[in-house]
């Protein structure tokens, strides 16, 4: 990510600034994906395929006949050491919010592809023994676990509690969920192919930072007198709002595929911001004409982090948690049915021919064809 | 584990003394458990149903109707540890072994329900950016993983890897594996409703301690001069035996089925050692006339830490990685085949009618049905 894009001014905290080197990665996530894709032969052996249009996508598809298996590992990040300050500072534990956290990173990729998922398992490795003895803390992980498996309608199939002192901090969990799912019936593959011109960008609200961002938004506590209790708004803290847990959308795919609405193409909105609405690997031009509002602990990060809106939206989910491509057709009834479900939506955009670009006209903005390279 | 059995003398070194207490982490994974199996009803909401028994077992499987779906995630543990010391004694990299290690971890569990391992996924948080700029170390780990894929016909479908700074020690990663699978078809699901009486045990050999009990070889090193360059074996050092890579059992449950040998019953040989073999739940006697050759870094440890040889099978694996539960006649096959797949394998036992028992005839030994406590 470093090398897209350069802070707007000296005092702008950009995301690089806040700790993660992106070249020091990516040369190994270059040589894995090479790797792994030259694998996939293996399948065959089992009479079976890969889908290759998945390689690259948020989650993995194997055609197994009937119908498709996704699966996926995904990592919660640092938003548990955000949980563990404020434990601190309030004396409650926020660990039911950061177990649905956790799920919603494996969730909400993997239902991009159109699966739905099944299985979920758990990976909680804690740094020492004693991590599990906070009983009320351990007893919030476990309640969020299963208050998220049962808003997605997935089983937990069990999981690992590793004590890993020496490897994991003191103190610390390193938490992270697998999932797998089907794609069934088969119709169901959302891979990209049947992206148009014409198709409706319909976008979910988020709750808030959800779980990315959350580096530069730790490295923002250190400027602010009050740390994790300022107010950002009359009785919110910081702490509190960041700690929103992340929106599972699952149950909206879900019902959508019960009405009969098959997305063209999905993207959670995650750590590149609304770059991510740039993941499809074709050529088409994203035109955004309303935005949602934006949660005021993004505002708050925007403001202290001293970023213009390019920078903001290029990092930030800023209101905007995942995006469905539908049909036109569908837009205005795939809204309603997410509102049904308590999740706010609007037909933000339209997908249109032209150059590779997303362009947020109420806000002057636009990011080309290199603003994202995920690939 | 602690609770089980007391250290057999004063020197002697247990697992407990090793640094983890599982007493603080057993009412966590209880309560884990419970709420996981008050999940399986959502998959009824699907069309498909849990295989109950497979709750308990070492990966959790899903009836979806044509064949089952097995899944898994698997944590590595402090093995890396050892290999981050070695690297900085030796100056070289250790990470293709570790990379074989932690799949192995995942699909020599996956394979005990019978499922064909299909899709891994990686999981590698290191402590920092900078982990990954090693360029010779992360090609190695790339590199191993691909040959354990390789190795056990998997697709490598992708994976994550963060950057955890404060979460993951500075200069350390935290590695695991999840997989997911087929039992398929779904005559091959092996969840213990086929032992019976008079079934033989098919023991496969191990390649040293495997991923298990670095604990407990760590915490040895302290009592060590020359620490991991000990030499255990002409040319051979402590640190090099324990870094011996795990070794991978899926050929060899692939070739079984190929060969129309379906195992009665599989046990992964992990971190309760030979008590592993009580894992069923039903009552037998399990009765072991030959045991395989112990490893030199096996012997090494018991020695070094005082135990004797009851806690040493209780804990490690002495020689066993996988037990493979046959009908009697399919036994000598089963051996041939392991064999001709370059992997050490002995008719050691069989499985009788009488107390829920594990008797190791050779050395004396008899573990009775409190000695292991999964469930």
């Amino acid at each position: 990510m470093s090398s897209h894009h350069a802070p707007s001014s000296p005092g702008t905290l950009s995301y690089e600034q806040a700790g993660v080197n992106y070249d020091l990665i990516d040369p190994l996530k270059v040589s894995a994906q090479r790797a792994a894709a030259a694998t996939a032969g293996h399948l065959a052996g089992h009479g079976f395929t890969e889908v290759a249009a998945s390689r690259g996508e948020s989650a993995y598809v194997v055609d197994v006949g009937p119908f498709y298996i996704a699966s996926i590992v995904e990592c919660l990040g640092s938003k548990a050491l955000v949980a563990d300050e404020m434990a601190a500072l309030t004396g409650r534990s926020w660990y039911a919010g950061i177990a649905q956290d956790t799920i919603a990173m494996a969730v909400n990729d993997l239902i991009t592809v159109g699966a739905t998922p099944l299985v979920v398992q758990a990976y909680w490795a804690a740094g020492g023994s004693d991590w599990f003895g906070d009983a009320t803390r351990a007893q919030a992980l476990v309640a969020g676990w299963k208050a998220a498996c049962d808003t997605c309608g997935v089983a937990w199939g069990g999981g690992e509690t590793p004590a890993l002192a020496g490897i994991v901090e003191g103190g610390r969990i390193d938490l992270a969920a697998s999932c797998t799912g089907l794609v069934n019936p088969k119709q169901r593959l959302s891979v990209g192919d049947r992206l148009a011109a014409g198709d409706a960008i319909v976008l979910l609200d988020s709750s808030g930072i959800h779980a990315n961002g959350l580096s530069l938004a730790r490295k923002l506590v250190e400027r602010l007198p009050q740390g994790y209790l300022t107010e950002i708004a009359p009785g919110l803290s910081y702490g509190e709002a960041l700690l929103a847990p992340t929106v599972l959308y699952s149950p909206v795919t879900e019902a959508l595929w019960a009405a009969g609405i098959v997305p063209h193409y999905n993207a959670n909105i995650t750590g590149h911001g609304w770059r991510k609405l740039l993941r499809h690997p074709g050529t088409f031009t994203y035109r955004i004409h309303t935005v949602p509002p934006v949660p005021p602990v993004l505002r708050f990060i925007q403001q202290q982090a001293q970023q213009d809106d390019q920078e903001a939206y290029s990092t930030l989910n800023m209101g905007a948690g995942f995006a469905l491509f539908v049909a036109p057709g569908d837009a205005e009834r795939t809204v309603a049915i997410a509102q049904g479900l308590g999740i706010g939506a609007r037909v933000a955009g339209t997908v249109e021919a032209g150059p590779k670009q997303l362009l947020i006209e109420p806000l002057g903005l636009r990011f080309g064809d290199d603003a994202l390279q995920l690939r």
